[in-house]
């Protein structure tokens, strides 16, 4: 092949300016779009052609795509206006971070495949256990240690391996969960946790019917006295409880399960402790949030998303580990091809145990050069300014007579209502989607329909959120008719 | 939170022309540094502040560390000398592809999360369909469909809980594989396959005891009569064949089973048939190498890794079904949250149940810029040039006296060992490692040590392959006296 085919360095030099330009622009530019995208289905694919190229084409012909076919296709997950689902964070210290392991493209399956790809990880993360307040179990320099992975769901289906397995001494990994005489093998989780726990009982074969959605308390917290009763009832009937999965923060509203009950609870019986904090665990950066973990020393396992709430780009979940040779006994396959002297004497940790992946890019840069640009202080501002602007909003909701609080407020989430019912909250926010000046989804508790307000992006500052409120209020007036409803 | 905190867009401008201007030193640079890189466990840790930083920090402080204690600690997967393991492309267009969905930061989960990030994805894989000679029933335009994933592993995971779940119709996904009269869920790849086939046995619950694997021919391709007798026999004892994993291109020594034998058998025995040709897919984009996928169109899934050798930075992975309705059957969770209307009319496709995590990056932006840039010939260009330097190399192997071919040569793989016995191989193999000056790996043949020597990175050129084989006969001539061992 010619190697004209290659980009060279200095065409990278030259299209790498130019990409690095058009992303500071869209940074600058922002604001001018749609957050919802308001295209049809089909309409990205119509715009493309019906074959590859047979030929290369010039960079700037891909880049011309990029905005007249992509980007209006986008919803634009970094908006200031952007309050739907959880946030999404990037940053611009993460974006250079991944660039970087991109450039280098190095593969860290094993530490010999690339050792600092393992060794800044494993830190980084050992960090991170001392900033965000976990207990030292969960070190690398214990007998714990975090790792990388790609989202929480990952996370949770990985926890679930290892605890299957230390429940049933390596018996399902071994000889699958047919055998006849086996146990039922139960998992546990509140009525209002991810499905993400769902889906993991299926991956696992363990069954969706086997995960007892355990009932919670008016704040939609799962209930302790209600796990113990259910744990209770399983051992009455001969199965065995394998993992407790407590979310601190839920997706539908925020709610926080009480982690101190339920470790204890766990601790007693022996069930493998899970906890999900995938959104709210960034908060407790901050010593004020720090309640939120009050208990975690009980968790066998512990997962967060920076790429959430905590400025870097997806791809970057961590996962603890309590006890690291459980999950590495429960996932690890050796093969000779990657066998190898520094593996066998236990001296270095192989990644390609902790996770379903064997292949792995080098995501710890990122997340190493936000927590040096940031700094922890700037971490910890981020949090806060979300917090506050929530709350902000959320004395707006209070205060209104028209809207109402559907559930506690939790960190950087507003749960709201219109007291007019739900066909006029699906009618308000399906105008205010459709309006493009922003985005916002819903959930339902106590089967009413309730919007959700995610206050966390990195370009979200004060005037955003009370351009939001004043286009909520006006949006839901011109609905009824210009009449607050009654209170 | 002071918003001087965040890099403005003027910083990130001159940083990302910074580190730009890195990257490229690096492609510029790369063959000064020794491939398989030469530190001790440890010692980049070591150089690591014990504690995060409480104030934000200078990104040239950042870039001086990442020359100073990450590069040393890297092995350099994109030296022209790398001929290790597989493969693990990146380029310019790649790289470039990757920012740009690092800068746009949306999430693909659900097409209305970024309708553009869905649309592209699914367009260029059903490009690739085409471009690889792949059957029609895998376009998105028919039942099928394509989507990126992390990994193989991952890739092959999916497959089998779908495969899992069309064999019990559904019944694991609710009950879990315990009900006492379940048969054993049974499925089978050759002795040779990736060990990700077991792995995902372990996660799935179904226990690699009911995997079998299969002998293989002499040149350690899987028997499909073996592989008829060991479903006859699992039929026969009461046992259910849930998957035939097939491999093009074992990662051993590049073995290609017999895919049409495998592909009649698994459609008569009602079997799901999954091929895995995570290197050797890209080869097809030749012509010259369709005789590989002979068969193909028995396949319910197929996948590729375009991060291996298709220029297309890790990770990217494409997967394909023939059935999408099997697939998402298996994997799609409901919630609440995650409803809307688009999803429900059916008429868009929600990658969310496509795989394990929930959240997704745009990663069809560097696959879609490494097809613009290349186009399908310049794709061709690069396989063909693998090809070629691999079966020079091999030609040496064959004429040398000293060496031997340990397997039949594959494409861009080459199995050989030096006749002097395992010992000699071993301390060979370490001492070219230890050199700095090019890197491979071994497996194991015939309970013989093998040398392995992948080519396809895209800097590799004639002259690379051609010192590899001089500095591999003169470092085995000093071991052996110099004296050629004897034929």
């Amino acid at each position: 092949m010619d190697d004209a085919a290659h980009m060279t360095p200095d065409e990278f030099r030259r299209c790498g300016y130019a990409l690095v330009d058009r992303i500071a622009r869209y940074m600058e530019e922002i604001e001018r779009y749609p957050v919802l995208s308001q295209v049809r289905p089909g309409s990205v694919r119509e715009r493309l052609p019906r074959a590859a190229p047979e030929h290369g084409e010039p960079f700037a012909d891909v880049l011309r795509d990029v905005d007249e076919i992509i980007v209006p296709g986008l919803t634009h997950w970094q908006s200031p206006s952007f309050f739907a689902y959880f946030p999404a964070n990037a940053s611009g210290p993460a974006i250079l971070g991944d660039l970087l392991s991109s450039g280098l493209g190095v593969q860290g399956m094993l530490w010999a495949t690339s050792p600092a790809c393992t060794e800044l990880e494993t830190h980084v993360l050992d960090w991170l256990v001392d900033l965000l307040g976990l207990p030292g179990r969960f070190l690398s320099t214990a007998a714990g240690g975090g790792v990388i992975q790609d989202s929480a769901s990952s996370s949770t289906l990985t926890a679930l391996i290892a605890a299957r397995e230390r429940a049933t001494a390596g018996a399902v990994n071994e000889r699958g969960v047919v055998y006849g005489a086996a146990p039922r093998l139960i998992a546990y989780t509140s009525r209002h946790a991810h499905s993400s726990v769902e889906k993991a009982m299926k991956i696992a074969g363990m069954g969706s019917g086997n995960l007892r959605l355990v009932d919670a308390d008016a704040g939609y917290a799962m209930r302790a006295d209600a796990l113990e009763s259910a744990i209770a009832a399983d051992r009455a009937a001969g199965a065995t409880p394998v993992m407790v999965s407590a979310t601190l923060g839920t997706t539908s509203s925020g709610a926080v399960d009480p982690l101190r009950a339920i470790g204890e609870l766990c601790r007693r019986e022996g069930v493998w402790l899970h906890v999900d904090a995938a959104h709210a665990g960034s908060a407790t950066i901050c010593p004020e949030h720090r309640a939120l973990i009050d208990g975690v020393e009980h968790a066998d396992s512990y997962t967060f998303n920076p790429h959430k709430w905590l400025l870097t780009n997806f791809d970057c979940n961590c996962f603890w580990v309590a006890d690291r040779a459980a999950l590495i006994d429960a996932l690890s396959v050796l093969p000779e091809f990657l066998r190898n002297r520094a593996t066998e004497s236990g001296e270095v940790i192989d990644y390609r145990d902790w996770h379903v992946p064997l292949g792995r890019r080098f995501r710890a840069l990122k997340l190493w050069f936000v927590i040096r640009h940031y700094g922890a202080e700037g971490l910890r501002a981020h949090v806060r300014r979300s917090v506050e602007l929530a709350g902000w909003f959320a004395s707006r909701v209070e205060e209104s007579g028209e809207f109402e609080l559907a559930a506690p407020v939790s960190v950087g989430l507003v749960c709201f209502r219109h007291r007019a019912g739900d066909a006029l909250n699906q009618t308000l926010m399906d105008r205010l989607n459709a309006s493009g000046a922003l985005y916002l989804t819903h959930t339902r508790l106590d089967d009413r329909l309730v919007l959700r307000l995610a206050v966390g992006a990195p370009a979200t500052r004060r005037e955003h959120v009370e351009a939001a409120w004043t286009r909520i209020v006006e949006t839901a007036r011109g609905l009824t008719g210009g009449t607050p409803a009654p209170a």
